[in-house]
């Protein structure tokens, strides 16, 4: 028989990565619905003119492609492609449906596929999982971004985190007041480096780029506080929204905002949210921000104010195996029921059930006898008790 | 802008029908959980080889075929397909996990994909809902099948279905003893036919397939209950199943012994599993049975023992909503929360704040003012409840 083999890229989420996956998702969406966030899901693959031309060259080399059926196929004719992102789908659920009432929040959490180099953690099949709140430039909508990941990642039992605020036009006016504003983005690539390679290696890659010495200084100057001309109201904006986010209960101490946080902010043109890990686990495991020319990209109708955050929810899956914020579980199994000899099985069976009706999930052995055996097992699945219902147990009831 | 479309057969899942199926699905898991079945995952695609041949012609040409990325993919060769069925991957993983520890107890509740014309109600992506036990001859593991059954749609409300079972070998069996071993398949045919064209109707059909009329009046008289030689053994072993069921708590006026169950038999080699609806609501929705001859396709070691049961999941979330099973939730939110004014706000945020600390799932109004508007954007969501914090309110906290 031949050999047969995952697809490259791809894995089977076994039992125990499962218990553990479906624990995060249903603690995150328990949060996102308390905030009023509704479930939301699309169909695995889109149009290929739906994708098209969203994702630049690179993504579109990076999509998977479907063969039309019947005789189109065997032209090599493509007319759908796998999901790349839950973005672009929200965008065409809402041109789709014009009558939805506005705001309009909703959660996705669904997996994308991208054939990207599969590396060590990194696979062609990922969850994303994103909440937006699509209609409304209300302050609100911000801060629950803030406060969900707040709540959701409390809840899944992270404590050191700080959720970076920051906003696109402050960022903006920093980049006018240095006389930069051709040169926006050289200017936020450099300031994302600052903690990597230092100030003075972000300098020097600036003047290769044709900063003057003065205007980089003057960054500094900027970065380290000094009131930048014309970013008042954006600021006051960040306040706000930061004092909303406590109203909601979201820990002050948590929440920074930052004039140095600048990646990924392509799409984004108002406040940019990234949730970054303190202490051993560092690194980003969220992002977010508003966004207001996105979901108009099918209805034609111009900007419509939307603002999400997205949690890396695959990190979080990762990092709570490897913290130990979750038991290692193999299987949701609590009890395995022995079976001591064919005599005593309906006895069993009877104990059994009696369990599961108080809600304890239990196990029943295939083998009979040979109790050695069973608790073997039991062991080998990870199932931490066992039931013993020998004769007597049986005759006494 | 040009319109946008969804691909044929697909549909968007919005949040009413998110939130249904998202209950019946923990529902659902919860059950098999109890019993011991552990979530499993697979990719959305497998390899093309490991597909190819196991759905036959049909099948082949409903597959959803993927074009090679890079070079490949531009003369139009295929490497992967989207799934088809939850079975031949879970063949896959057994034959790449060869250590799993045996019974090997999985339930998978995933998404499959078919070209079919679409119809009313009928998608061409769809879930499929299954829980199997690989490994084991144990008659426990058949009765499981019965009881998770029983047990999830029992916990979705369901009162009025029938599971009925019956065992390959017997209608092997009953061929053999009207001396049709050669016309099995036209035999569980006609029989399958009865409820639909009636016995005259059928003994017509079978007559014309050759069939005498003495072989067509003994069919009849051993479905009525003669016995029926060589079946005793299979018969017995059914009564086993049905009474270890009955000691996991089965109603068993709910489990029904019946010769004339025979559709869907091709790959089933012993107990076979259907359960149907009574009264207005008539039809299958669940399916299965022991087969000992797939799981064993990919790893060359011959037959594998495994039994288990499909969910109709699809026909159970639509028939859920037509029979009132739940309530027809627009959204999972449960208060809006108003604003007065902006004075008000931090106010009503504290509010929201306590409830959702006390599990309450609440919206903020982005509104403000106007409360007899935010009163009707409660209505249009669906929210059964609003939070009104006036200026009173707020003063006294």
């Amino acid at each position: 028989m031949a050999k047969v083999f995952l697809p490259k890229g791809t894995r089977d989420l076994m039992p125990e990565q499962m218990n553990r996956r479906l624990m995060v998702i249903n603690t995150v969406r328990e949060v996102f619905a308390r905030y009023g966030f509704d479930p939301l899901e699309t169909p695995a693959f889109e149009r290929i003119e739906t994708l098209t031309g969203k994702y630049g060259d690179e993504g579109e080399k990076l999509m998977f492609r479907i063969l039309k059926r019947g005789a189109g196929g065997t032209n090599g004719e493509v007319d759908l492609a796998l999901r790349y992102d839950l973005t672009v789908p929200l965008a065409r659920v809402m041109a789709m449906n014009p009558g939805t009432p506005l705001p309009f929040k909703r959660s996705q959490i669904q997996p994308v596929w991208r054939a990207d180099r599969p590396q060590r953690g990194r696979f062609r099949e990922f969850y994303q999982c994103d909440v937006d709140t699509v209609g409304t430039d209300s302050p609100v909508a911000d801060a629950e971004c803030i406060a969900v990941v707040h709540d959701a990642l409390t809840a899944l039992g992270f404590t050191d985190f700080v959720i970076r605020v920051n906003h696109r036009q402050v960022l903006r006016a920093l980049a006018v007041a240095i006389g930069a504003e051709d040169r926006e983005t050289s200017m936020l690539q450099g300031i994302d480096k600052i903690d990597k390679i230092g100030r003075a290696g972000v300098e020097n890659e600036l003047v290769e780029r044709g900063f003057t010495v003065d205007q980089v200084h003057r960054l500094w100057g900027y970065l380290d506080g000094e009131e930048i001309p014309g970013a008042a109201p954006y600021e006051a904006d960040l306040n706000t929204i930061v004092g909303l986010a406590t109203s909601m209960g979201v820990d002050p101490a948590k929440v920074r905002i930052e004039r140095t946080l600048a990646r990924g902010l392509d799409y984004y043109t108002g406040p940019v949210f990234e949730t970054v890990l303190a202490g051993d686990y560092s690194g980003s495991i969220s992002g977010g921000g508003r966004y207001d020319g996105l979901i108009g990209m099918f209805s034609g109708k111009g900007d419509v104010p939307a603002v999400g955050v997205s949690l890396g929810i695959e990190r979080i899956f990762m990092l709570m195996e490897e913290m130990g914020l979750v038991a290692a579980a193999r299987t949701a199994t609590q009890v395995w029921a022995t079976v001591f000899s064919d005599d005593t099985r309906s006895a069993t069976l009877a104990a059994a059930t009696a369990l599961r009706s108080a809600g304890v999930r239990v196990q029943v052995s295939t083998r009979v006898g040979k109790l050695g055996k069973q608790f073997k097992d039991a062991a080998s699945k990870g199932v931490p008790f066992a039931l013993v219902c020998g004769p007597d147990e049986a005759a006494a009831g």
